[in-house]
């Protein structure tokens, strides 16, 4: 696409492929050369552009556009979401996760309808970015199976790497740690996998899970980041149960609370993490 | 977000408020009467600022917005590809793989740290969605692991849910259905697996996966969706490995080829399939 237009464009032209480019690509660096020879307008131009876009995606809550300044400078665009509008949608997600007909003998509810949503992820993934993003890591890492598509749209705001540990090695990659950790929803010695090469020592990464009730499982992945010297500047999850309180990990960011599951009486409590009630 | 702001805004504005909108949630219906109240213009002037938006992304090979017509009618964003971007962007994912550092023992190729890219793989979801839009699924379906990252942003592009087909039956998903199938890449007999309540039936799918060789999983999830009654529409792949030629699944799309990989020689051969030479 770069490029293939050079003939001068309206202002309002302009402003349409900005604001389509920056928002297609979270926290990808434009530079205002190339957007400059992309429109075919003056760089102060182009410039005089982002400040019409920088200005009314800030009005509407849509997000915000960072300027990088220097000789490698430019301007990206960052998906982070308005408070108000963060505890609007973890409201819904609650109600609709609150429905007794998810409820599945044993003490669980069902969710892969929700956590598998490009929509709904797609939130939840820039909720992740707007409370982390001041922790600024290198790479962002989950478990298999069921948090890989919050992770990978967490991954997408930040515009980071993903990194998916795995129950076992796999010989398609090479050498692999492995470590023992016990998890505590099925109460089995089980096995977490990363290879070697997925993971450069010294990254600073952040952990993204879609349910936490014990904490055996981010305890695990701590030590798993261990072996590659990696510093953890988070762990978030979109759930995590009101019991046990005491879990193996202490610091953690959970979007939503299951506050109690009563089979008998078809009655599930989900809210918001921290909510009052 | 929403109705937050009400004044009149002006027609530059409105541009940026439309097209992020848009790019930011694609094949999302937004009718012309809540983007009226969002932008606090009359849906006569939304309709003129829509048809600048269509045209831009149209000359700018950005997508395609289009219209739907009717009392439930409004504009949504198409995020497809355009055939010689496409071709771009594979001749160089191609380079990027044919790396001989990226052999393992054993004729694998590491290629992990590509298809959990957000950057790449978002635009293979775009690729995927303009290869298959006119095929309409329902859901996108892909079988666990490596995978999960692509079939997810082939879902978002599509705004469909994805559908995780696992190794085993969790007890937190209710009753499942399982089968057996012979992978290629491991020589043995392996399960598959999907709660009943993931998928209704008579449901229209697009199985997406990263790799094929012989077909066996391909075909395995072939069989799967056979129990659910779904109607599989296509049926595609990251990269396809050209030999063995012949392949349990006859109807697929590949991206990319594995030529050859020759570990003497230090030397890997991926192109665009298709692709002469």
């Amino acid at each position: 696409m770069w490029g293939r237009k050079m003939e001068k464009l309206k202002r309002t032209d302009r402003l349409v492929v900005l604001s389509t480019l920056l928002a297609k690509n979270p926290n990808t660096l434009f530079s205002l050369t190339d957007l400059a020879a992309l429109t075919g307008a003056a760089k102060s131009t182009v410039s005089e552009d982002l400040t019409i876009v920088k200005e009314v995606l800030s009005s509407f809550s849509l997000g915000e556009l960072y300027s990088v300044t220097g000789a490698a400078g430019g301007v990206l665009y960052r998906p982070k979401e308005h408070a108000d509008d963060i505890n609007d949608f973890l409201e819904k997600l609650s109600q609709k996760l609150s429905d007794p007909e998810r409820m599945i003998p044993g003490g669980f509810i069902y969710m892969i309808d929700i956590i598998f949503n490009p929509q709904i992820i797609s939130r939840i993934g820039e909720i992740f970015y707007t409370k982390f993003q001041h922790t600024d890591p290198d790479y962002i890492i989950t478990m298999e199976t069921k948090g890989i598509p919050i992770a990978m749209m967490t991954a997408r705001s930040f515009n980071i790497p993903l990194v998916i540990i795995r129950n076992s090695g796999r010989v398609t990659e090479g050498s692999s740690v492995n470590i023992n950790y016990l998890s505590g929803l099925t109460r089995r010695i089980q096995t977490m996998s990363l290879p070697r090469r997925a993971l450069p020592p010294n990254s600073k990464v952040l952990l993204i899970d879609d349910f936490m009730k014990g904490g055996g499982t981010a305890q695990g992945m701590l030590n798993l980041m261990k072996e590659f010297n990696a510093e953890v500047v988070g762990t978030g999850v979109m759930i995590a149960t009101r019991d046990p309180r005491e879990k193996l990990v202490k610091d953690y960011t959970a979007l939503l609370e299951l506050v109690s599951i009563d089979e008998d009486k078809k009655d599930v409590i989900i809210r918001p993490f921290g909510a009052k009630k």
